[in-house]
């Protein structure tokens, strides 16, 4: 089989970093080894520095980023409670899908796509809801949702937020914003594979955990009792992806040594260095002026382009990956993305120069 | 952080095949890009091989073995179902809680732990059950029960088979067996990391697939139109975890490279040498004759020795991991596993001496 080798700036995988990568050739350990628990401790202490938390619940939850969405959810969600959920794109409407699956009652506050949500409409939709959810960076439109006013506002609810294209690629501070509940993916600004999801989980969210979460391999009691915890019990659950545990570890040791706040800015450089490059080449970006991801750049596609067979030959003649529009937006925009290792200013040159050809042709 | 090297002989992880873990070293793709989805189709037809199937739901699920386990229930059962499970050790044990977690009425059949479950008993359970479920290799007790004859009686229920310890190490043939879903993981008789768990489900249980799974993260319509499907939409459902899926491949190519028959075989001469060598050195084999594993041993522990202190002994001298008892057994057993890489002869031959030499003090 070909093994061809990729420049990934679509909204994720990225380009993982070279730690991540060679972490994976560490000898395996088993599960309940002192010297896992002792890597995966280190593990849940970085998350907790890249959320901005003390919350001992922080963890990678053993699934892609859905299954943290799916965590946070089904661990307070039942029959009888209300969700007030903020839609600005995909994301937003899967929480809502999810929600609704615990039996929950939903109530989507739907925004217009490329916007952010509005503390003003999410807080006012339903007196006394259990939870509010909310998408910090939206993957399938590239707009940032501002997280602090609604995090103060939120009354007697938790906070749910969606931070899986945020973490690492933007100040993210849990603890500061109210936050409750939140969950990033591994694929994006952590430069790692796909496959975990670390969430963090404030104590306060805990002490209103549902009595039996619907999931079994999701139940946050049974995981928190394997890991997390300060003088967690170290009772088996399920079988950790250790080999995946190690090439996150890779990445935040890669994070680390350059600094979360230089990596925040690299992905801040690059982010205007695409949207600057694009502009340039005519086209219109689709997120709103002022709340515009550096990490996830979208365009408008223009009439008449036929983008399907672009990211094709962008692909092929290039090597060089980008999104298409989710859902309502499908063939109608580009999502570029540009995290982790992938933020070099070098792929945007790249980037920028194979699109000007394509394009010209 | 140290990295130290050992010998995987408890109920897994195993050693990865070298193959495995080359694997990770694959340039990454993104989930949509076709070279990846030719090799995921390629890993979905190994997967049909080894489970003795041609269902075209065959498939990774993107989590741990239990996350398999989860799947195949959440898409079958609901309030107003019944479950019929066999139960002789942990994991049927398992079954029922999850399966209990949809509103289904489980019917709990137990058996002696160490013992198989039995066709006669669990076929007479429920006149009419919506499944019947049972476990074909018990990790927590190394018996073996038989499927076929459990599929041959089964009637109008679907059949649930846990094959987590089994795939790879033992034939599985899910047709003729009347199989109707299992679920396996990659970190024992595969000899791939944890991470994923194979799945296969026939088109007879996704005739009766619940209106809407509980789980969105599990949820087989959706997955389903993403991957393991002829002619599937290549809809995206959520990030498939890449580099598990490519150490995945890694692992069944070394095992279609040496035969499947050639490694089932291997399994069994590792196994016969386990236990002819704990036998030797005096230990007494807990499953039942007849009934063992020879990827998972089993052995009481002799009264007055201590076992957690010989466990420590045998990983922090001779870098060897065995595992110790489960529920009720805890304490009382230990596990031998020889499965994947680790089902080497060699293996064999240190574990056994390394624990003669720590009996002997």
């Amino acid at each position: 089989m070909p093994r061809s080798d990729r420049i990934l700036m679509g909204p994720g995988p990225c380009n993982p970093y070279p730690e991540a990568i060679e972490a994976f050739g560490r000898p395996m350990l088993g599960h309940l080894d002192p010297e896992f628990l002792a890597l995966l401790d280190d593990v849940c202490d970085r998350l907790r520095s890249l959320f901005g938390t003390t919350n001992a619940l922080t963890v990678p939850i053993s699934g892609t980023g859905s299954a943290g969405m799916e965590t946070c959810i089904v661990n307070v969600l039942g029959p009888g409670d209300v969700a007030v959920i903020g839609v600005n794109g995909v994301f937003g409407q899967r929480m809502c899908d999810v929600a609704s699956r615990t039996g929950a009652e939903v109530v989507r506050v739907d925004f217009e796509w490329g916007t952010p949500v509005t503390a003003e409409r999410l807080l006012n939709a339903h007196p006394s809801p259990t939870l509010i959810g909310m998408v910090h960076a939206e993957t399938s439109t590239g707009a940032r949702s501002d997280v602090a006013e609604i995090g103060a506002g939120k009354g007697d609810a938790l906070l749910l937020v969606d931070c899986v294209t945020s973490l690492g690629g933007l100040e993210f501070r849990a603890d500061d914003w109210g936050v409750d509940l939140a969950y990033s993916g591994t694929q994006k600004c952590l430069g790692v594979p796909p496959g975990l999801s670390p969430i963090t989980v404030s104590d306060r969210a805990r002490d209103r955990f549902v009595a039996k979460s619907q999931s079994w391999y999701l139940d946050l009691r049974l995981i928190g009792d394997y890991v997390g915890t300060p003088g967690a019990k170290r009772a088996y659950h399920h079988t950790a992806p250790i080999s995946m545990i190690f090439s996150l570890h890779g990445g935040l040791t890669a994070i680390a040594d350059e600094g979360v706040d230089a990596v925040i800015e690299r992905h801040a450089t690059c982010g205007t260095a695409v949207q600057d490059g694009l502009v340039g080449l005519g086209f219109e970006l689709f997120a709103q002026e002022g709340h515009r991801l550096p990490q996830l750049t979208t365009v408008r596609v223009p009439s008449g382009v036929d983008e399907a067979a672009i990211r094709s030959d962008l692909l092929g003649t290039y090597g060089i990956e980008i999104g298409g529009g989710l859902g309502e937006y499908a063939g109608k925009v580009w999502r570029v993305g540009c995290m982790g290792h992938t933020a070099r200013e070098r792929n945007v040159t790249t980037l920028v120069a194979a699109l000007g050809e394509l394009m010209a042709r």
